[in-house]
């Protein structure tokens, strides 16, 4: 299912085919976050042309809205929303972080609250396969439980046995042979956790690894130790999926790692909110320097908004409040970052030095 | 300018062209409302694949934001939002019925508060032609008194004075060769005030005429009686344009009076409060019964959204509060208006019914 084309010479970093039943994902690869079924602002089609051949969707949330019943008439997510290619579904448990799901964990699973209407929902092991399976997501991700930053090594002792639990009841009851199931590393900070973690659940044996609990606010050179140590446990023939990173400079670090897949609302967010990304840095369009400036987002880009519209322009859609604002950016944000893995595999391949790409 | 190409034989319905310095508009035409220089949602590649030929903006507002020195700097509204076809800007004096503008008329002009910071501006006849010709829109529209609906009649007296009077000073404001100027018929619902103004304007001369003051709360009937006998009273050789108008039916019904051009921000407003049109009649995408309905919006209609999404989806992206949502059922509102017109169109010149079409 999973492909090792090549690996440079220098770092850890791969380049790799995963084969889904949607079609094939080159890695590395950088996965937009279509959290509720729709990458924000943008169809399927403008996904198409701007090179997604992988995203991501909440399988809490579109259990909740418009639930599975929906979904299930329409044969899968793909038929729903419209997009062709490959879908990566979360398990829900990353909502421990966010306070306003009111996570609770407990031995048989973690009960999130529903934002839509408040109800609690209990999400087994079994619940959670169950919902991913009707999803037909290309690939699911087991039920992990991830806490935040900065508990006590206890608790991080006990969420790893509660993963490696869940990732073993996930694994006996994942029964769709059209979809991949990816196990979720956890353990903290702590170098024995995520060993002990990572070498049960390869023992399990799943189609892939993610990287989950990183970029919690933990410090950054704390996540590339932890990062670097993990990568290195996990078998060279199996994706590693690092979730939830990021930036531009975090996903070429981590791919000199030896990371395959990212996932991040960074991109799309930070558009929606006016920074555009280019090869020379980040910058905010509203500022007042790009007032009468009639030259694209990023000289020289080929995407969409680039092609035909000006800085001027996009400045003027955010500063009156013009959705079609946070579109354009987005398009340009999503274009960036497929140039940059584009790149990335070139660079790879080529034996070239990555971190050249940011200069 | 403007050629009449036929006429229909048994009601006043014609088909025209309107012809301009960024191509020729077929009339009957219905043009989206671009307020703030962009059909809120969408880009103008799909307003092009929609077919749109000519849409409106608003003077007033793009006068303050971004402001005449970046439109010009720019060379014009065109290349300012990357619209190619042809662009109609109104005057301002519509916003004298919008009381958020705490709108002040005097002899002078119109004051109007600015929405983004409250200044107050002035716009007199020749301001209004200033700020017109700064944007280089096709169609400039003097600037006029729309006296909102139930005033008491000696009030119309004194603003078709007012209006006539401003019609005349735009008329020698205006020099620029490019742009098409269009009057405006005021008078309320009173039939001799109607007459006068049109007589008068129409003595003035100009290169089209709008016919304003109308939709703003006056019964049905009412507006219909002073459209029929306004329709009548302007010359044949030259556009009619009904402003602020409306719904698939009062379309069909005035273009059998023979009126040549519509604007209206109904088709698109409705469409992002999920009212969907269809050769049936309106209904609204998010009720239950759309839930798990997996047809397009509208059985056999080629828009992109019923090429690629069904009901079930876009309701799900309204209840999410997904924008893509927005800009679907726009998408498709327009493709509904731009099939409307093309077949009114052809019915004229086949001299069919043109009431035929709504069921």
């Amino acid at each position: 299912m999973f492909e090792l084309v090549c690996e440079d010479e220098k770092s850890k970093a791969r380049v790799g085919k995963l084969y889904t039943k949607h079609g094939v994902v080159e890695t590395p690869c950088f996965m937009p976050v279509a959290t509720k079924g729709s990458v924000k602002t943008l169809s399927t089609a403008e996904l198409e042309e701007l090179g997604v051949t992988a995203l991501i969707a909440n399988a809490f949330l579109l259990y909740l809205k418009p639930g599975l019943e929906v979904i299930e008439k329409c044969k899968g997510l793909h038929n729903f929303m419209g997009f062709k290619k490959v879908i990566f579904t979360d398990s829900g448990g990353f909502q421990v972080v966010r306070k306003d799901f009111e996570p609770r964990v407990s031995k048989r699973g973690i009960t999130l609250r529903s934002p839509f209407d408040n109800s609690r929902h209990l999400l087994t092991p079994e619940k959670c396969m169950e919902i991913q399976n009707t999803l037909s997501s290309d690939v699911a991700m087991v039920l992990d439980e991830c806490p935040p930053y900065g508990l006590e090594y206890e608790y991080y002792i006990k969420s790893v046995k509660r993963t490696l639990d869940w990732a073993e009841k996930c694994k006996k009851a994942h029964k769709n042979e059209n979809q991949l199931l990816f196990a979720i590393v956890q353990g903290g900070i702590y170098p024995d956790l995520r060993k002990l973690c990572a070498e049960k659940l390869i023992k399990l044996g799943f189609d892939g690894y993610g990287i989950g609990g990183l970029s919690l606010g933990e410090p950054k050179k704390k996540m590339l130790e932890v990062l670097t140590r993990s990568a290195k446990l996990l078998p060279k023939d199996k994706p590693r999926y690092l979730m939830g990173v990021g930036s531009p400079e975090e996903i070429i670090k981590c791919v000199s790692l030896g990371v395959d897949i990212f996932d991040s609302s960074f991109p799309t967010r930070n558009a929606r909110h006016g920074t555009i990304y280019t090869k020379k840095g980040k910058y905010n369009i509203t500022k007042g320097r790009f007032k009468d400036d009639f030259t694209p987002l990023e000289e020289g880009c080929r995407c969409f908004t680039c092609r035909n519209y000006t800085k001027a322009y996009v400045q003027h859609l955010f500063k009156v409040n013009e959705m079609l604002g946070m579109r354009l950016a987005t398009i340009h944000n999503l274009s960036y970052i497929h140039d940059l893995m584009a790149k990335i595999k070139r660079a790879i391949r080529n034996n070239e030095e990555l971190e050249n790409f940011l200069t």
